[in-house]
């Protein structure tokens, strides 16, 4: 996608150098990090220099190459099983970066010779960031065709191009509608506590893509007052009976939608349905430090503070995400095509 | 109501000062401010540093005790004119404003001696103070009735004590419930954009009533969850047919609320009713700058910053209240008890 007129992907690997878009410092300063070994790439998932579970997939792939490379004949296998570890380890419950990981391991440890694993490796991860890229574009395929020209778009929290390498889920498709001339508009959810609709704005904002950032609590009003055509948002996680669990805030807008009429979609890529979840009920959700709800990050001048909104000792709760069940989403665009949230319809396109 | 161990109301008279809490700089500093002349009581009104309705009304009526004060047998008359119309001017949308400023002025106007018209202008001053004080109490007692013990209660937007004097509207049942060892517990959204949740949690704070501010979007996952029982917020104008105007994002618990099966109570002295308004589609919504949702204040260290939350030039809407229809709403609590939302109820609780 666009930055300041030119084509970036969220992470991209250049011979043993890694450079990634450094989201910790977004949406107030655009600034590409590199890295030349496992380690420092590791410390930057870590870190959350890099966020999305696209994103985090493909720069762990990349990080395993990393590890080879900066081996040799003799420790090339030894040392990938050390940084696989480790790399693993950075981000405890993001399943991509497992798969990733453990993918690129695989054809290591299989290969014959060192130089073999070293080209194996990279094929992989190369594979594996493609396919990122496959997803989001499909995803925007599909879901475009549900977008009418004009149309008014809600969206909730950062499904966007840096969580998934490029396109992203959620705005794929507004990004393939923009060029298809369609003119889309989109309504930015703040998104607090952490505030991902300000990434969602950047993105927008450098695509070009007319929009407005709004506080979580207007959505409503604007879906009320047929401001709204339409709501898309990704997904953390997609049970087997089509509930979804995502950023909190997502199942507010889903009953608001529903109450209105107003089709409710959700765009994810394969990797994020979970057959071994049955339903929403069986997810937990995660409770996050209060300070994210106690403490606003911003600008002040050019330097970037972290405020504390609130007096003294003020206690908080922050469930960081919610379940939206399958009854208020409209359906799920997949790189497949967009399916109905039941049993059946998940089950046919993870075939 | 309580303040470092302390009783306080908003605002209040002593001889010819009126004191008031300094809202401006809350809830990050406690400070109380005097002004001795009527033209500075009517720049801490225009200047925010005091808010809310009944707030507002009061201490305007005061204003007008000091313009008299500061006169003398010939010119009492002319300058309570003068101050009349500046004080009005303050704030040209609030209604308690302009029937405080008038109810004085007619009392000066009509004293037969200028000792007489300071007598008269203060008895009515405290008379409009003490209106607010029982309204509040009156609220508390009819809408207490509704708390179970334990209950835990999401409350919207401040409807505080810091309002209305004392008590305040949505948080009097509350303090009442705590008086009566019901152990109330509160959700306190965080009201984005303006975060007017600080203060209802610097309020419960003071009154070391159990509480957690939560971020708007969690509303709705706490409700579906059963973590909330009740939902009291305030009201900034009710239509004859029972809609309510109020802060934004109120719309949206309230559909959770019934989505939910979770009462949801409105609370307002009679000053809101607005009988001239047939239903809320009448009301129109006030579109405040957009700068209220692309900075935040808070603190950094010991200095309070405004810091702007987004990058360049991220437009944003901010529609400041919204209209919920009186569909969704389980009752109104008035000092005169607690009514249905429909036209009978509230002519018959205006009579």
């Amino acid at each position: 996608m666009i930055v300041n007129g030119k084509n970036y992907t969220a992470v991209w690997m250049e011979n043993s150098k890694i450079k990634m878009v450094d989201q910790k410092i977004l949406p107030f300063e655009f600034k590409i990090v590199r890295t030349t070994t496992w380690q420092q790439t590791a410390q930057k998932i870590k870190d959350m220099t890099v966020r999305g579970a696209g994103s985090i997939g493909a720069t762990a792939a990349f990080a395993m190459v990393q590890a080879v490379q900066k081996s040799n004949e003799k420790n090339h296998k030894k040392n990938s099983l050390i940084a696989a570890a480790a790399i693993k380890s950075t981000r405890p419950t993001a399943h991509d970066l497992f798969f990733a990981v453990d993918s690129v391991f695989e054809q290591i440890q299989q290969s014959n010779s060192f130089t073999d694993a070293k080209k194996n490796a990279r094929q992989k991860a190369n594979e594996i960031f493609d396919s990122y890229l496959y997803s989001g574009k499909k995803i925007a395929e599909h879901g475009s065709q549900l977008i009418d020209k004009n149309a008014k778009i809600l969206t909730h929290c950062n499904a966007g191009w840096l969580a998934l390498v490029d396109w992203g889920s959620a705005t794929a498709p507004i990004y393939l509608a923009k060029r298809q001339q369609k003119n889309p508009f989109v309504f930015v959810d703040e998104t607090r506590p952490r505030g991902q609709g300000r990434l969602t704005a950047w993105e927008m904002l450098h695509e070009k893509i007319p929009h407005a950032m709004i506080a979580d609590n207007a959505a409503g009003h604007f879906m009320k007052s047929k401001e709204i055509d339409f709501v898309i948002t990704g997904a953390d996680r997609i049970a087997l009976n089509g509930d979804i669990a995502n950023k909190i805030g997502t199942y507010e807008k889903a009953v608001l939608a529903k109450e209105n009429g107003i089709p409710f979609f959700v765009a994810a890529p394969l990797t994020t349905f979970d057959i071994n979840t049955e339903s929403g009920e069986q997810i937990k959700i995660e409770e996050r430090n209060s300070d994210e709800v106690l403490f606003v990050q911003g600008v002040v001048g050019k330097k970037i503070v972290k405020a504390k909104i609130v007096f003294g000792d003020t206690p908080a709760k922050n469930p960081a995400f919610d379940v939206t069940p399958a009854k208020y989403i409209s359906g799920i665009i997949t790189p497949k095509g967009i399916i109905k949230p039941n049993e059946n319809s998940i089950k046919g396109i993870l075939k």
